[in-house]
Order: C-alpha cells, then structure tokens, then sequence
C-alpha cells in the first residue's frame, strides 16, 4: 500500500465517520417501537456506507455545500438500506452485514413497514434541496425497483443474455453509484448535463462492483463474507459467470450443473472453462469505463474517484 | 335524496372520472412484466376514489391550478394504493375493491416490489410542486406508517385504552383524509397555518370514517362489502366497539367473546349492551368537529364540503 493510498483511506475513514454520526442524529420518534426499534436496528447496521462516502468525495471537489452535501448522502445511504431490507424480504436472505436481516430478527411485516418508512425518512431529508435532487433520487429509485423486477424475473430464466444481465445489475446496483457521484457535482449547482459523466462513473464502478460481486459469491473468502459461498446459484440467481458459461457451451453447462452442486466444482468448472478470467476482464473493462468517464472533471476529482474505484474494488467480501 | 345533494353527486363523478382518466394516463414503461403487471391492476382496480376527489373539491373553492391539482391529487391516490397493497401483506387480506389482493394474484415479493414502485411514482407525480406539498406529503407518509405500526401492535394487546386508539386511526386513516383537504388549499398559495383548519376537517372527517369502519365490519351489508363480517374480530384487531365494550364492563366483555365467535353473537351483545349506539354517537361527534372546522372556509368549500361529509358517510360497504 503506497502512503498516497494510505492517506487517502484515512480520509474515507474521516468521511465515513461523518456519516455515521449523521445517521445517529437523524431525527426519530421513540414509538411505535413496532417501527422505530427495527429502524433503528437498520440505521445502525455495519454497513460500509460507501455510497453516501461518494457524495462527499465528489461534492467536496466541486465544493458544494457541507450541509446539503450530508443530508443526500445520508439519504442516498436510506434509500440504499430501504431496498436492502425489501430485497433480503423477497430473495429470503438471513443475513444482512454479519446480523440478522430485520424480517428474520422479527418478521415480514415489520419489514415491510420499517423498509417503507425508511424510505419516507429519505425523502424528508431531502426536503429544501433544490427540484432536481428530488426528481434524480426517484428517478434512480425507480431504476432500482425495475433492476428487481428485473432480477426476479430472471430467476430460473435460463434465456437471459449478457445484454439484459447488465441492463439489470446497471438499474439495480449501478444507477445509486452514479447517483451518488452526480448529486455531488448537482449540488453546487452544476447543470444536470455537465453532471452526468459523473453518473456514467458511478454506473460503471457500480457495474464492476456487482460482476465483482458475482466473483466473489463463487471465488470470495467465506470468512471474511459472513456468508456462504455458491449463495447465487443455489438461488437460481442469473450471474455473469453463469450466464456466459452457458453462452460458451450450453450443452456442456447443462450437463455440469444437472450432475453437479459443490462450490468446489463450480470454481473448477469456471477456471478451466476461461469464464472466470473473461468475467474478470469484464470487471477490469468497467473500471477503465469509469476512470474514463472523468476526463473532463477537476483534477482532484479525478484522483480522488479513481483512488476510491481502486479501494473498493480490492474487498475481499 | 335531494335534487341538490343529486347534483352534487353528479359533480362527484365528473370529478372521479377525470382523476380515472389521469390515473391512466401516469406514464409507465411497459417492462419489466414482473413490476409493471400488478402496477397496471392496482392503478385499474375500483377504488371509489375519495381522497383525490376531496383535494379537486377544496382546490376548486381556493382557486388553485388544475394541473397542479391533478398531479397533487393522482399522488395521494397512489400514496393510498402503496398503503394498501403492503397493509394487505401485512394483515393477510386476501381481497381489496372486490379482486384478490397483489400478494394474492402474484405473491409476497410481487406485491412489496409493486407497491414500493407506486410510492415512488407518487413522489415523481410532486416534482415541481411546491416544497410544502412535498414535505407534507411525506409528513403524512410517515404519520401512515406510525399508524400501521401501532395498529399491528395493538393486535392482541387488551390493553389498549381509546385514546391510544384514536390516536392511531388519526395517524393511520385521518392524516392522509387531512392532506387532500390541505392540499387543496396549500395549492392555491394560502399559508400552512391558514391551511390547518383544512387538515383538521379531513382528519376528523378521517376518525369518523374509520369509526364507521368498525362499525359496518359488524352491522354492514355483507354482500354490498365484498367480504364477510366481522374480519377484525378474526384477525384480534382493536376496534371503537370492542374497547368500548371492554372500557365498560370488562369481565362480562371477556366471558362474551371466550364463549361466543358467531357475527349475529356480536350483533346483539354491541346492540344489547348499547355499545353500537354509543360508537354511533361517536361518529356523529367526529363529523360535527369536521363541519366546525370548516367556520372559517368561504361558503362555496363549507357547502361542498358539508356534503362530501354527507355522501362519504352515508356508505353501507
């Protein structure tokens, strides 16, 4: 790790702690403890808040207000949670940043209920900021719904090409890392039309982001992940690898997996196959997407994203 | 019927009919199929449409922009179908306006999915209005989802006194009948304050619904109700009849429903007991205070209003 890298983790850490504070203080009733305690729970999750740490990371560059700067991002971080807790609720997954997802800490109408008022919460903190904060924050919102739909509907469809795949990944994970690094270039005032490279950044980081993700759920460390391996392909989830090693040889694929259901297979399978190398070029092709998309931004912009493209891509979970 | 009370029935109409027409009309995109399917049956189900209607009926005695109107009104009423659908989940109704319910047709996740994507859709309707609409709107939400949370924590809770009751049903069912009344109002650039006696009709108007509620869940007419009586009973719901008839003799009330569980059982005990009349009174005191804080409203809204209190209330499902 170079001192340049170290310094620059420093000041995430830094940022990062704002946030934390800022989500401490956000403004909430004590009761209904039906509602408040599972949000409450969900506020103060072990997340990385990596997306409202973006915010901030492009908004300081162009120096836009800090105040306004911490209310979207801590907006950006509630939208964020709001569809982690309605997503562990329909793809039935248990554990959530090394807890229990709030439907299996309680049940599924209180997660249902303390995901929607989380996402209200969002929507008051924006309140005062100008129009297009507002209209960018639902139009990715609804992104992210249709990035769902998407998913499920996915599930269990073999048919689904590489082009539909990263249409999905890019409304479901890519569309809230482009509006995270788009709100700080919009709130100091920039039009949305010189924003929107910085959209096309984030949407690029996050599309290797969740191809890395789908590397991981096969190549990852167990430990380190708090969760099992293979936890996509038991689910009948679409993933990069999947998906291209049935377009390289369907018949082959078919038969692996009808006679196969150990991770240790499918790692195998994927390194001798190429598919593991192609998906990870992939991932490589969408962080240099990213980086270029910064050419026309400040200077320090530009080495402050690419530092965090480098930082984020290098988890091992 | 009065030829007055006829023609104002006439207006009514005329007034749902361009709030369907522009439900219709909300651009959707066509897919993905698995988020846009239930959106279409849940923006086409048979919703009698009272909430948009009360804010065209304020917003045309203050003067306000139809167009505004509209967008505002077409909101609440998405606002309010986001509600149901996921309060559907919640309390394992499996019917609403006479079809099954979203989780019903399709399933859980369809329906938590659908519904965060109406809510969505109802914030995008708001873009370009002003600041107050949306902060009141989203105020509202959040009153709604305390409402709903206290409603699901009181079920099986005997204890519950009926002030805690009316707070809830203020929050769950009055707040939302208050911000149409609001609205309508807010959009013609009259001051919060000066709007507050708008809310406070539509929330009493609100109580006095919901009282009505309960009490048609027992003395309603089953077949024009398109469910069958006495469904809060069965699912442990506090309702004004059962904690009354706790408040007033609790031993007796519990010997009752541990031996009793048939509809016509509850009918005459609520009759008998002069538990019915009792929560009769109480809802003709709910609509007197909606009247009264109407003192201070021009003539034209005092006398649509009046009678939209009249109309909504004199409903047998």
């Amino acid at each position: 790790m170079t001192p340049n890298i170290n310094s620059f983790e420093k000041h995430i850490s830094f940022l990062k702690s704002g946030v934390e504070k800022a989500l401490k203080n956000i403004p909430l009733n004590d009761t209904p403890n039906y509602l408040y305690d599972p949000i409450r729970y969900i506020i103060n999750g072990k997340g990385k808040r990596l997306r409202p740490v973006l915010v901030h990371l492009v908004g300081h560059s162009y120096s836009a207000d800090p105040e306004d700067l911490m209310k979207a991002s801590i907006a950006v971080e509630l939208l964020h949670n709001f569809t982690l807790v309605h997503d562990d609720i329909m793809d039935n997954d248990n554990i959530r940043h090394g807890q229990p997802s709030v439907h299996k800490k309680w049940d599924e109408p209180t997660a249902i209920l303390s995901g929607d008022a989380i996402f209200v919460l969002s929507q008051l903190l924006l309140i005062g900021l100008p129009t297009i904060i507002i209209q960018r924050f639902n139009e990715v919102s609804l992104n992210i719904c249709e990035g769902q739909g998407m998913d499920k509907q996915f599930e269990n469809d073999t048919s689904i090409s590489m082009g539909q795949y990263l249409i999905m990944i890019g409304k479901k994970t890519g569309a809230l890392l482009g509006l995270c690094a788009e709100f700080g270039a919009l709130l100091s005032g920039i039009k949305k039309e010189n924003a929107h490279s910085l959209f096309e950044y984030g949407l690029n980081l996050g599309l290797a982001f969740q191809i890395q993700d789908d590397l991981l759920d096969i190549f990852g460390d167990e430990s380190s992940m708090g969760k099992s391996l293979g936890s996509d392909i038991s689910k009948k989830k679409q993933t990069a690898l999947t998906i291209l090693a049935r377009d390289n040889n369907s018949e082959k694929w078919l038969d692996f997996i009808n006679n196969h259901s150990k991770i240790s297979d499918y790692q195998s399978y994927f390194d001798k196959n190429g598919i593991r190398s192609e998906v990870e070029k992939a991932v490589a092709h969408y962080i240099k997407k990213a980086n270029s998309a910064l050419i026309s931004s400040p200077e320090s912009d530009k080495e402050h994203l690419q530092k965090f493209t480098t930082m984020i891509l290098k988890r091992k979970s």
